[in-house]
């Protein structure tokens, strides 16, 4: 519960003022240009084009509707405390403590470790703003964040990351071992679709539940966040160029966002339109989700992350702030913020407040 | 292709001399009692116990229909190399070469490093027992090739039971390193899921798509083949009794082997009273795999396994060898294998040949 906790009353003012005044949006730079590229790729490969999906070029992500997205009446702290709260629970019961109890444990250490839950709350108000019920996507939202937990284990591991401290506790296997941090993971990765599969309530179709677990597969496997993890191994003290970054960028964070997203959409019954017009937000915002990831490990303390700060650099490792300058840096998660405004362009003004809430929140968390 | 080519015309007609004579069957013994828990705890635990299971009493297993089982017009070295073939050609192209090289190399090194593809055929001779086109479980035969490939590639690291040799070939983390080991694991497991959601035809009903893939994930998760494996490493060095280690077996092994025959049967449109006899066969079949296999593991030589041979011995490894002795344990593969019968009483005697001859296979095999 790090985030619920860390959003103390005059953070929430802090939050909301973020949200009143808008962000400093830099002029239109060239990079429009990047986003362009990043939008362009959004189109999932196992998708044959359709005259639809042709149809939504990535001119409309550039050129968005202007607005002052001001939603008086939504209380983000309120909406992040309910959803969190209720996926902790939901979570709590998809891994209960039983035999062989040393790997449930191991699962229920990381999986229950707080966290933002940004990803399940993405999920489900994906879900909602196409008119679908919660319940729907609940299955869905534990599920990315199963997946999540099992990226964070694998890649702490000594023969990985090589990470001792996450969310301020000692890493998985530091805890439990290697080997049992490797099985965690294991186990955690297959709950995530069996879960999907047995879970997702009866008033979903079943092709819906098919189609979001193809979806959320590609956004696992060796086109999605292993192909980002094996380029970031791969990239350590070497010298990587902003396209290489940006592939990085996309498949080991902006996958998972999107698939969150995207699955949730699928499951709340959106149409396929609205559907790929919310994995161009996600896509957006997976991007904004990492360049401020890395902003905050030059800029905060490990105190402040609950997790080593400075470690990208101390390795050496390929940043947006290392790319472009910290500043840089900065005025490209602007740009990459400016396109919350897309939900409010082709959705109703009432439903769209979370998801863009949800991107100012990704645009301005301290940790 | 370890399997066809170990097949020799030779080898053939020693086959075909054990399926015409039949097994050597002990007398009725006490491994009766074991067998009735082995088949007591085929219910899957996400499935709740309706009249049609409860009617399904072990029972049924103990006391089948005699019968000889001679089959003298099916050619089973020609159906396991036909259906070896397509899988083979299948994984190649579920799995291409393509960016980013490495992972997929990796992948592709141990998925296609041969093996006897036991698995896919016992798939999609369950979905062609009851009535299904093998079209229609060709994905599902993929996947669980590619978790038992997970399974391996993951088992093989250091921190597990760090093996060097697997299949008569290096191990995955001594070529590519452990850290794209993992990741290759990560990635074909996250793969099986997504190809069986992507891949199914569509003659195949979503509602059956769903419900495999939720049988395959229970089958690996943290109540399947995880669970084996903790267990498993768990044990090493320790005194475990016959019911721990048949919890190892169940689980490490009879697992999968249910999930892909049970997977078949319901995607070939199997009804739920035949599924579930299925799964009592395959869950038979498992153990008789593994109890094969630690025979093996003591009576050959490495050359002749194509891995470490008295491995279990030397990391004193609990086996049935080991807890009941060679003959003993012998006599208890000859018990499991007697259950082949039940194929017979209940399903077309054309259609249940090459499942009853799997199972000759399993219990007879040399490596």
């Amino acid at each position: 519960m790090a985030f619920l906790t860390a959003i103390s009353s005059n953070e929430n003012i802090v939050l909301h003022k973020h949200l009143n005044n808008g962000f400093s949006l830099p002029p239109r730079t060239s990079f429009s240009h990047r986003l362009n590229i990043i939008c362009m790729k959004t189109q999932p490969t196992h998708v044959a084009k359709s005259s639809i999906s042709q149809s939504l070029q990535a001119q409309e992500l550039v050129s968005p509707k202007p607005s002052n997205l001001v939603f008086p009446e939504f209380n983000f702290y309120e909406y992040m405390k309910m959803k969190a709260k209720m996926v902790n629970k939901a979570l709590d019961e998809a891994v209960p403590l039983q035999t062989p109890i040393k790997i449930h444990e191991a699962m229920r250490y990381s999986l229950l470790a707080g966290g933002k839950r940004v990803r399940p709350v993405l999920c489900l108000a994906s879900c909602e703003i196409v008119g679908g019920e919660e319940s729907m996507a609940i299955p869905m939202a534990c599920s990315v964040e199963m997946i999540n937990t099992m990226t964070i284990i694998h890649d702490d591991l000594p023969c990985m990351d090589n990470d001792d401290l996450r969310r301020g506790k000692p890493t998985n296997h530091k805890v439990f071992g290697e080997e049992t941090a490797i099985l965690a993971g294991d186990a955690l990765l297959s709950l995530s679709f069996e879960h999907v599969a047995a879970k997702t309530p009866r008033n979903v179709s079943p092709e819906r539940v098919v189609q979001a677990i193809s979806e959320l597969g590609s956004a696992v496997g060796s086109q999605g966040l292993v192909a980002g993890q094996m380029l970031d191994i791969a990239s350590e003290g070497k010298q990587v160029s902003l396209e290489e970054l940006e592939y990085i960028h996309v498949h080991k964070t902006s996958k998972l966002l999107e698939a969150s997203v995207v699955c949730g959409a699928i499951l709340g019954g959106g149409h396929v339109i609205d559907v790929e017009r919310l994995r161009k937000y996600a896509r957006c915002i997976g991007v904004l989700f990492q360049v401020v990831d890395d902003i905050l490990d030059v800029t905060k303390s490990s105190e402040e992350l609950g997790k080593t700060a400075g470690k990208d650099l101390e390795s050496d490792k390929a940043t947006y702030p290392k790319l472009l300058g910290l500043d840089k840096a900065k005025e490209f998660a602007g740009e990459l913020y400016r396109f919350r405004y897309l939900l409010e362009s082709y959705f109703d003004a009432s439903k769209a407040a979370p998801l863009c809430h949800l991107a100012n929140y990704i645009a301005h968390r301290q940790n």
